[in-house]
Formats: structure tokens, C-alpha cells, sequence
């Protein structure tokens, strides 16, 4: 944890003085982002993730697709407060939008997964999610429908089998494209200030000035990415809400979840969580790890009580809305995958 | 049925000479399908029908999309017997694909609704399918969802509402987009003799020759369509099975459901049903109205006992298998909706 202490003291002592030095915490996002030198992009590589993406073959029931709970159609997530898993079961946390999550280095609310491989290895055989029996049983379903074998042989090449490792770096290929550039935002951030209104820009400087942007900075306003000062597997925690005993909290039950502590069982990890990415934010309702909260301005105002321990007047919620609604990017055009028919 | 009667009379006559004469009773799929004069299809409306037909708002429980069932990354169905609609209620019947469904004059396995809008009117209120409580709900679902009313305003000009019958009418316009031109087939009957084998040519003469294409000719192989004798709302029905008390029959319940007599209580009408279409059907198992069975070879097996009163041949039920595949058509290349975020 030491290190990151030292990361964000140092951006915290950035950030103190930004908004009057003109430092700025934020950067665009990257036309690419950072790729794992163990799975580069292809383009078949890329088709075969898509169509595993959109096959409930990959559900214990065949009802359920990644897509059915992060639909890329929409902003990336299912706009449910929890959701259901192909067994029926509901999940603990909210369903986040897979828009951008290249940039992550840790994957999961509690960032239990070092990579976006690790994290879609996870989610094939959670009971939660896609609830398959394990990974053998994966691997079978795939390898057994119409002319997968085939798609695999074609994305890989000779020598590399259908495995739970080619499977989910096909998935994690695809995940990668989904990328949002060109925000209102972005192109501010690149020089054209009336690229956002004047509202936006007085809720960006307030977002600054209240200490959001202590946490959510950079290209994906949620801190270090790959290459800033973190690496692959280093996760950016934060502990929430920093004021457990508000109004608020007791009617968000924003404290009852222990976040990072169920995985290490460390007590400094107690309701530790990754910060999360807020590209997109105002296009992906409800808002928390829980999702009780339903609205942008409400989950700014609660922010304020439960994290900064200060009440946000009305203008500034709106004025930091504002802001956070010209982070929402441009959403890549997409065609249609085939999946295999049997 | 008396005008049915003639038609089905008509054509049997012709194909009674026809593999001697060399009479063709099909024709390749058309470039576009017929359109009806009160739905015009416009680039506006096809979107936004693909919006909707993809956004799970448009079932009770938000959980299930037209795609669920009829899923167009695939061959327009999904692989399943029957389907469990948003309220977690199995139909009675197969979901068939929806793919070149513009071509049929009657709607439903027993030809209930007289046009695709009927039909997917019935759909989203339907306890088995979308669930909604009754058209108002509909209505008003769409109505409140983020910018849907800017997008129907869009779609249909000044003075058409968001109304149940404008939210069918663009997913009738973006269904009736879903065909498979340029089948092996097509290309066949367009002169290119070896555009399908040696085999599957023998399997064109046999599938005539057997009786097949009594019912299951002319573009879609599943009889007239419209402005071709029938007119819209006009079904061409036939009994099946023919011979119920087969062995085939009692493995797999064929003659369990009475089709169009639930319909019209007619005796007349009982166990009827609408010629189903036969393009993409190597592609769209399981098979028959309960979907009981699996494979395409023991579906024209179970056809030759039930429905011809013949055992065909392991080499005649290949060979028309090997037909049947050359009509699986170019499925059309579409690029994803964007869903409205709320």
C-alpha cells in the first residue's frame, strides 16, 4: 500500500493547487488503449471474442450472454441495481459498463481480478453470473458448437487449442475495443473550450475544488492506468464512504459491504474499493457498488455527505452533473457477429 | 378454403408433371419483400425498430427482447424447443426465425394474426412472450424511456404519436429487413447449375418427386405469398400430421396439439397448420411446432412417416437434407442499435 500512498499524496499535492496553477489532472483518452503484450489485438482474434460475447452458449442454462448484463448496445451495463445470473441468482454488486475498462488495472468492484483475463476467467463459472460448472465444462460446450473449433483454429492459428485461456482472451480482445473517445470533454481537454458549456466547465473546476477529483482523475477519471505509475494488478483503492454514520448512509446501506477485506480478510482492506471509472457515468444509472442510488445529481449529493463529509448545495450537484455529462464519449459503431448455428 | 382448395389443387397438378416436365415450383427469394401500404419502410423507422426490437423495456419484468427468442446474430431463432417469455412462462410452440417472415400472408404456427404487425402486437402482451399488462403499459414504458419520444417524432414525422400501433409498426418494418437472399439455391434456379452439388440436386428431385413440395414451394418453400395467389390475412394450411397413429407420432406427441382449431374451434380447422418455411432450415433446429425434434435428417424422416405416409430411404432423407442446406441464405449485415441510457 505504501506506493500507493506515494501516488496519490503526490496527486494530491498536484491537485491542491490545480485549480489555480492550471494544472490538470485529466488527460484524453488514448485513441488505443494499453494491450497485454500476452494477447495482442487481431482482427479474427477480435470477431471471435464478439460472437463468444453475444452467445449464451457460454451460460450453465443458455440464457444468458456478457452482453445481457454489460449491453455494449446501451452504455455497456443493464441499468439494474444488481442482476441475475443464468442459475437465477442475484449478484452482490452493481453490474459496472465494460466501456473502457482496458484502462483499468484491477478488475471487479473489490479488484480481486489482476487482469480483464482473470476477471472474464471468474465470471464464466461464478453461480452469479454465467454460472458454469467449471472450466472443463466451458470449454466442452464450445468445443462441441458447429464450427467454433474451427473460429478458434482461425483466430489462433495452429497450435493453440480451445482452452479457458483462448476463450477468455478472445472475450478480453473484444472488451478492448469497446472504447469511448472523443467526448464533449475530450475535445475540451484538447483545446476547444466552448466544447462544453459554461455550467460544465464551473462543475469542472467545483469537481476539482471539493476533492472528487483527488480520486477521479486522468484519462478515465478514476486514477492511475497501466503505465501511470501503476502496473497491471495494482488497484487504486479508496476506502468508502469515508463518514459510515450519515443520514445517508443509513439509507443507502453504503457501509454494509466490506469490499476489498473479502478478499484479503486484512482489516486495513475493510470497505476498501477500486475507484471506480466515470467515463460514461450519466448514461449508466443506478449508481454504487449497490446500485440504490438512481439518479447522477443524488449520487453526487451523497458523495458529499458520505465521502468529501460535506453538503454539495443544489447548484453545485448540478453545476458537477453538468460536468460529468460531457464525459459521455463516443460509442464505436459496431456490426452485427454470426453466431454458430447447431 | 375453398379458394386454399384450388390453389393447392392448381399446384399439384403442375408439380404432378413437374420433375417430368421440369416445371420449377420454386423461385429465388426476391430482392425485397412485399411491403404494406399503410407501414412504408423508411431508414427512420427501421431504426428505430431495431432499437426496440433489441431493448428489453419492452418486457414486463425487463429481461427478455425480441432478440431473446429471435435472435438475429443467429438464423433468427434460439435453439430451444420452446421459449420462457419475461414472466418465466414456456410457450406452447416453437419460436420460429424470423428471417424472410415478410412473405407470409398469415402469422403464427396456426395463422392467428393476419399481418406481422398483428402478430407482434399479440407478442408484446402475450403472458408467454413479453408480458406486458396491456397496451397502455407498453405505451407508456416507451414513453417515459429517455428520449423514445424524440426518436418515434423523428421516425414518423409531425402528428403520428408514440402509440402501441407506431411502436409495432417499426418493428414490423425492421423484421420484414431480416432476408436471405443469395442462397446456393437461389443461384441455382438462377442458372448456375453447379451452384449446389450433384447430391443435393438429386435431393431437389426427390423433395418433388416424394411430395414435399406440395406445401413447401415457391420463394420461401412454404406456399403462396402474397400478391401469388393469396392475398395478406389468406393462410395456406395443411393437416399434420396426415398419419397420426405412427410410431413417429407417439415419440414425439405430434398430433397432441390441435393448431388452428384453438383458433377457430372449427373441426375442420383441427390439427391445421400454416405451411412453415423451409429457408435456413438447416440452420434453425429443433424441428416442428413442439420442437421435440432435433436433427433435420429425422425431421424429413419423421415428415416421409407422419405426413407422407412413407418410410423414405436413409439415402432419400440425406439427400433432401443436402437440398434443404443450399437454401440457408447471406444473412444481412447490420450494424448494433443504440439503445436509449436512462
Amino acid at each position: 500500500m505504501s506506493r500507493l500512498f506515494t501516488v496519490v499524496a503526490s496527486f494530491l499535492m498536484l491537485l491542491s493547487s490545480a485549480s489555480y496553477a492550471g494544472f490538470e489532472p485529466f488527460k484524453p483518452l488514448p485513441t488505443k488503449p494499453p494491450i497485454p503484450s500476452d494477447n495482442p489485438q487481431t482482427s479474427a482474434k477480435i470477431e471471435l471474442g464478439k460472437q463468444l460475447y453475444f452467445d449464451k452458449r457460454l451460460s450453465a442454462t443458455y440464457t444468458v450472454s456478457c452482453n445481457g448484463c454489460h449491453n455494449v448496445m446501451s452504455a455497456g451495463d443493464d441499468g439494474k441495481a444488481v442482476s441475475r445470473g443464468a442459475l437465477g441468482i442475484e449478484g452482490k454488486r452493481s453490474a459496472p459498463t465494460l466501456y473502457n475498462v482496458a484502462y483499468q488495472t484491477v478488475y471487479f468492484w473489490d479488484g480481486r481480478a489482476e487482469s480483464l483475463e482473470e476477471a472474464i476467467k471468474e465470471h464464466l463459472t461464478s453461480p452469479t453470473e454465467m454460472g458454469m460448472k467449471d472450466k472443463k465444462a466451458v470449454v466442452e460446450r464450445i468445443w462441441n458448437t458447429a464450427d467454433y473449433p474451427q473460429r478458434f483454429a482461425d483466430a489462433y492459428g495452429k497450435g493453440v487449442a480451445l482452452s479457458y485461456d483462448s476463450i477468455t482472451k478472445a472475450l478480453a480482445a473484444y472488451v478492448r475495443t469497446l472504447h469511448t473517445p472523443d467526448s464533449d470533454f475530450d475535445r475540451y481537454l484538447r483545446g476547444d473550450k466552448d466544447a462544453i458549456s459554461k455550467q460544465a466547465r464551473r462543475g469542472h473546476n467545483e469537481f476539482i475544488e471539493v476533492g472528487c477529483a483527488s480520486c477521479h482523475f486522468w484519462v478515465n477519471l478514476s486514477g492511475p492506468v497501466p503505465g501511470l505509475a501503476f502496473k497491471m494488478g495494482e488497484g487504486f483503492y479508496e476506502l468508502f464512504p469515508n463518514y459510515p454514520d450519515t443520514k445517508d448512509e443509513a439509507r443507502y446501506q453504503l457501509a454494509d459491504d466490506v469490499g476489498r477485506y473479502d478478499v484479503t480478510k486484512d482489516e486495513t482492506d475493510r470497505r476498501m474499493w477500486r475507484v471506480p471509472v466515470l467515463r460514461n457515468v450519466a448514461l449508466t444509472a443506478p449508481y454504487f457498488h449497490n446500485g440504490q442510488v438512481k439518479t447522477l445529481e443524488e449520487a453526487i449529493r451523497v458523495m458529499g455527505t458520505t465521502q468529501l463529509g460535506r453538503d454539495l448545495t443544489r447548484a453545485q450537484q448540478e453545476d458537477i452533473a453538468a460536468f460529468l455529462h460531457t464525459v459521455s464519449g463516443r460509442f464505436p459503431e459496431q456490426r452485427f457477429p454470426r453466431l454458430p448455428a447447431d
